[in-house]
């Protein structure tokens, strides 16, 4: 057939150039054409069984669409700017291919649900994808706290060491963190799990549609319930934003410690060649830069999550083209976290721990002062009161720049009547290993909990 | 006992009488008095009970401990912000009433477990009271959408009219967003539900504490398998957060929609005197300002999400007091939510909803355009040229002034020969009946969609 | 020379490729070539001036910058993703060009301060050409207000009608937004106008360069005058983001009153058809796409303020790798203001007002009722007491759903004694031109203003 | 009078109770009280001049209103709930004082006008205030840099040691960045710096008002031009809280330095008790919470401007409810602002620098290897071939874990025959001279910024 039948788009027909260029959501969209073309394929396919277009120009149309997306996948497909979106361009090449037969796809649908549907494929598979990826970096999480399990350091608070832990303590608690990101990337995903197509623009559409059917073929366990409020919403969109940038955040943590323990003060880790960088000035440098762009894309999809509620603030029903931009908020939160997972679970093995430096840093007698209470308390002295003779005494040797293990027993004893000899003996490793109430740091505790992380990545592959 | 053997402040000794004003958590965190205490009574009692501490001084503390508390139910309990924080507060009273035996209740325990723990207790009731509001709000709308079962209105995308729909399926649009909303606050309840108690400063306690039983007497499933995760994580903040904003900013659509049709021009809604407000200058007004401030909740809380974001992205672990900020944020966020809901509830059954306004706007014959073009479809043309003759056909009447219904079928045939006397006779109850696949506006689908509401809510109260 | 001679990446060297594939930072700085270039060119000058580089090597460097220029300029310039990023594409190509003396490029200067200058002059570009693009729309407004100088529409609060004002005036209200906007644009062009170049990677260079010849060259005003805030810094980012999102929220606002006025309840302006587009299945839609974008445009660049901020907060000291991904916020914050102000200053000319619909909206009697309090006010009754005989007088008039024209003088007087015949003749005109203090809707109010404003273009064009 | 007289809130007239709770504005805006009695107090004596209110009536009003401030002041006023907000509690309470003639001050007034100026006049005050917190903390921080002009530190990039710098130049960074912060918050105060008042609802007001005497008694420079603009636009509150959020991000990074150098890895800084805090179970601690929460304050403050952003979005012109939630932002911002510039202030002069931890730290030989490859280039060697050859040395160095002092020349000589005896005797003091272009480390460079900061201080006190 000529052209000049395939209809021009029919949406921006005698726009001004500058508002068609402003209005253009290609760019963006294009990136959705696998999931538009399966929902085209379904949407034939069902029109065809449900008697509302002639089977063969149907089966016309669905060879025209393979051949379109094989033509996606090559780079041969002709993108043409002028036709706004993936959907049109879609459609007009199905005109240059079946002629005017291409005007039946768009039968007992429209632009609002199938986006809609898009859209909602393309959140639950990165849903998948990124539960995926936190599995992966959660074993290479498991795998360094068991390789590292007896290895101590300095737990920290305000910054400030506080008490001893495991390293491999330390390590678990970003399993648990993640196996939370988990849980909610997959509540998003069933969510996310509902099928818009078949409620047209806004209100549901005159053909007797079999909208399980397109359910069925397009992977979804159900279909959405009211047309107004499956054209409208984009709270999926926001759920997965809200859950990416959650577990972006929770990274940006380990990031943190990682440019933190890279650096020459503290020197707990090394970072291997193939993931540090170096600087175009100073020939010594390796900079921790993925740790530190980490941090970044936290930052980013943290905006991306404010730009989506102030999208859709106030915004009346049904579709409003304020929607179309949430796809560029949407897929940058998406390639982030699947980015900086992979690229977490790649570097965390390849991370050089040292424990020496760690244990030296541990072994700071000042730790001990909280476990110079206990010693205390079990000896039956109120807590409180514990404390502040603890206090009393770490003021002590502090004034006179004496570490823990300087002072005498005697000195000891002028804090409290309590201390004994063994009060002395107190160590890191013993600090640790008197902390195995569940969840704590004592060995045995890490490891039933590496034991106990192993079994639930077993049982929720 | 004298009071000087009370603890001062163990933690802001000294401090700069600025810098104390600065960190003062106790304006905010008084709040929390309930959870704290129950925390500090279950404590109490499992000390005893593992034989940590004396019976009878447990007994006398647990008494004080509910003295205490009923001191603050009165609003008798003395203050002090010398001392900081809620937890400080309850502690030096309790010294004021058991004298040194108050000092055994900070044992086996830190600040940072037991904030943790109030504000887990917190968020979990917060989610539990606002599954309930969106309940009530749920059924005032699924009450108002029984009522105008039948009531017609045109269904807008852009703000332009674009097809009839039934009032009632409008409405129940946003039962579904509602009933999203309330998975998530559920799913985030279920999340947070996890005794940080017995996690100490960050390491775990030496002291052979039941932590079971902790989790028992304040109602949590379960408790949290990592220390250091367990002082350190909020992201059941950031979940509440962002479920709270999700759902404001469906409400905000509402207001939006109650903003717009109570002014003049659409006219679709009364809103009756005891929720409307009056101008301080204009005798005639009667302003939706719940519905304005419903939006700029909305507003506030996206501000929240962000905020609490920004505060945990890149914190090492484990406990840092930027966390202390996250109180003034979820405590608003919580506030605003539960105070929209509520006021939303009472405001729905109130409207008064004007149909013949509603009625008369859906009679404009433009908005069959679509059912023209698919009236065409049923004639065998496919519907993208069935599309353009309507398109044409459209253009036609509007720039003569005319309406659809104004033109002959003559004029009709002008577009295409398929149009027959039975084109003509289309109107907006048709085309609203006509939309009967699942999801759609017709009236049996809204009735079977209301009927399955009502189920849901009664399933999952 | 042989192109191994050629240095890797000296910093990606050996980098995991998805390591690599994460750092990249080209796909967003190739952008900034232009000014990338002029900073290499101007320092290479300059190294020669101080006779740091030979004038020989220095004039072929030169020459050769020239030719890439041309080379990306016509898009044949051979990008390569494994060298991370322009500058090192730009280095690497002037080693094929120049071989080994392309060595000297990079002496006395680092990628931090190269980077920070290039921005800065992407910043400064972009505050200038959108102060004229707001200059544009400012004048599409003016010109808009004189020719409507005189149509009567009602003025809105809380979107209920409040009181009658001249379109002229309202829409002037959006010229002086903009005048702020734009204000804030140039403070923040201002600030921006600093030179880093020649702070090193963060302590300055040992070469006896000149800072203020390489400013001169770039045209900058001013040099930095702290090297470790020079390269670790960017609030004129941050500030610039600001800027455009306060723009860009004020026109989300005209954006809004575009969505409600070109539909049909309010009918008060017709979108031209090169500035509405058409649905894909309503074939009678005229839509305000561009509007609703402008809408979205305001959230999106919100989003990436709130992103800048939580990306900056809590960075040490000085260049951290974080600041990378300042570039997509700032390049997209800019492209969306610049686009929004452009498609609005050609839309708004284009806009054909409905004077009959608006003044026949501004007709509604109760838009007076101010004026009748005030007139009480002119008779000697304190403003409370006939704001209160106002307020029953409208309410009696509601109650029997009459307008106030529609009752008698004597029913007047049950409200107050003061009103005579001349209170029966209140009509919206007389109400504007009542407001003629400074500032107010009178003709001759808004005649000045529109005087003052062009004045004020001319003054600071 | 008797109480029945004076009016209810004429705007909550019969609201309901729960409504009016959600509406209420009272707890925030009471705030602003003496801003909007100074309003009253020039709005009355304006009226009485312009002989719209007789000046009998107008004297007593004035007098009672002087004295509904001091009962403010003492705390006696009897502040009611149910009068909604600040205004309207200021008005009830003068009828109960003058009577009836308190019904003339809402003359020629409304709230919408009224409420904007207090907020700018509150926005005016601020920015003032927090200018002059910005040079005191400008002032401690320059006073420390010239305590320690001579003190040496590795500066970092990355997080990793980069080059040697002068602690007082890197201290300096800090003084540009609030140079720029008080820059905005000046342009800020300067735009905000219009009256609004005699703007009336939205549209002026019909009566002979004075609006530059009112601006003149006020302290504003000039009258609002648009009344339209003036009650709806908040440019000035969201140009406030960015100005605010930029200030506390540059002070957020401050704080992460003190919270580093605190800790004992770098142990660069020592907290004075006065501005540390304990642990309540680890009485060893010393923790930089102030920080911590600056820290935090920055997140809080990013938050709000996102919530200020988001709430204006869309807004129709002219005034609309949600403007009310700007307060608490507004607010929050401010005093967050305001409070950490002033803890900072103190406790920057307190703090104590490590010098010889610091220039342990900086003696890292690595830190001269940029300095190595200046040396080459000095021989005649371009940049990039020296960058190379020192960045083969390094890792020959660190291949066999020796520094580069532990190297002999001949060793040197392997990577570059350029190197000779005296490349061996460079050191971080070197290093840090040759640095000496304008905005370098150099001590005379530092020593003269310092000088040229004290200049600026005195000529814009």
């Amino acid at each position: 057939m000529s052209s000049e039948q395939a209809p021009q788009s029919p949406t921006a027909q005698g726009l001004d150039p500058k508002a068609l260029a402003y209005s253009l959501s290609l760019p963006h969209d294009r990136r959705l054409y696998r999931y538009d073309i399966a929902c085209s394929l379904a949407h034939i396919r069902m029109l065809a069984r449900q008697g509302i277009v002639p089977a063969h120009e149907a089966q016309a149309i669905a060879r025209a669409l393979e051949d379109i997306r094989a033509e996606m996948e090559s780079g041969a497909f002709p993108f043409r700017d002028e036709l706004e979106d993936i959907h049109l361009n879609i459609e007009a090449r199905l005109y240059e291919k079946v002629g005017e037969a291409a005007g039946h796809l768009h039968t007992a649908r429209s632009r609002n649900d199938l986006i809609a549907t898009d859209l909602r494929l393309f959140v639950m598979d990165a849903c998948r994808q990124a539960a995926a990826a936190v599995r992966r970096l959660q074993r290479a999480i498991v795998d360094q706290a068991e390789a590292h399990l007896d290895a101590v350091m300095p737990g920290y608070t305000h910054l400030q060491r506080a008490q001893p832990v495991l390293l491999s303590h330390h390590l678990m608690a970003y399993f648990w963190m993640l196996e939370r990101d988990r849980g909610r990337l997959l509540d998003c995903r069933e969510r996310a799990d509902e099928l818009p197509l078949g409620s047209g623009a806004l209100a549901g559409v005159p053909y007797p549609i079999d909208r399980e059917f397109l359910a069925r073929e397009l992977g979804f366990s159900r279909i959405s319930a009211n047309s107004v409020d499956a054209v409208s919403s984009r709270d999926f969109v926001v759920e997965f934003i809200a859950a990416a940038a959650t577990c972006l955040v929770h990274l940006s943590r380990l990031a943190e410690e990682i440019v933190l323990w890279a650096g020459p003060e503290y020197g707990f880790v090394e970072l291997p060649p193939q993931f540090a960088t170096g600087s175009s000035i100073m020939p010594q440098k390796r900079n921790p830069d993925l740790a530190e762009l980490a941090r970044a894309k936290a930052a980013r999809v943290s905006g991306h999550m404010a730009a989506m509620l102030a999208l859709m603030k106030g915004l009346p029903l049904a579709y409003n083209r304020d929607l179309q931009e949430d796809k560029v908020p949407l897929f940058e939160s998406a390639d982030a976290l699947l980015a900086t997972l992979d690229v977490f679970a790649d570097m965390l093995p390849a991370l050089r721990f040292r424990r020496e430096r760690m244990e030296a840093a541990a072994a700071d007698p000042f730790l001990l002062a909280t476990d110079l209470a206990d010693y205390l308390v079990r000896k039956g002295v109120p807590f409180r009161r514990a404390y502040q003779a603890v206090r009393e005494l770490v003021a002590y040797a502090q004034a006179q720049g004496r570490g823990l293990r300087d002072l005498s027993l005697e000195e000891y004893r002028r804090f409290s009547p309590h201390f004994a000899e063994d009060a002395l003996t107190l160590d890191a490793r013993g600090a640790i290993e008197a902390r195995d109430a569940p969840g704590g740091t004592a060995t045995r505790r890490v490891r039933e909990a590496i034991a106990m992380a192993r079994k639930l990545m077993e049982e929720k592959a």
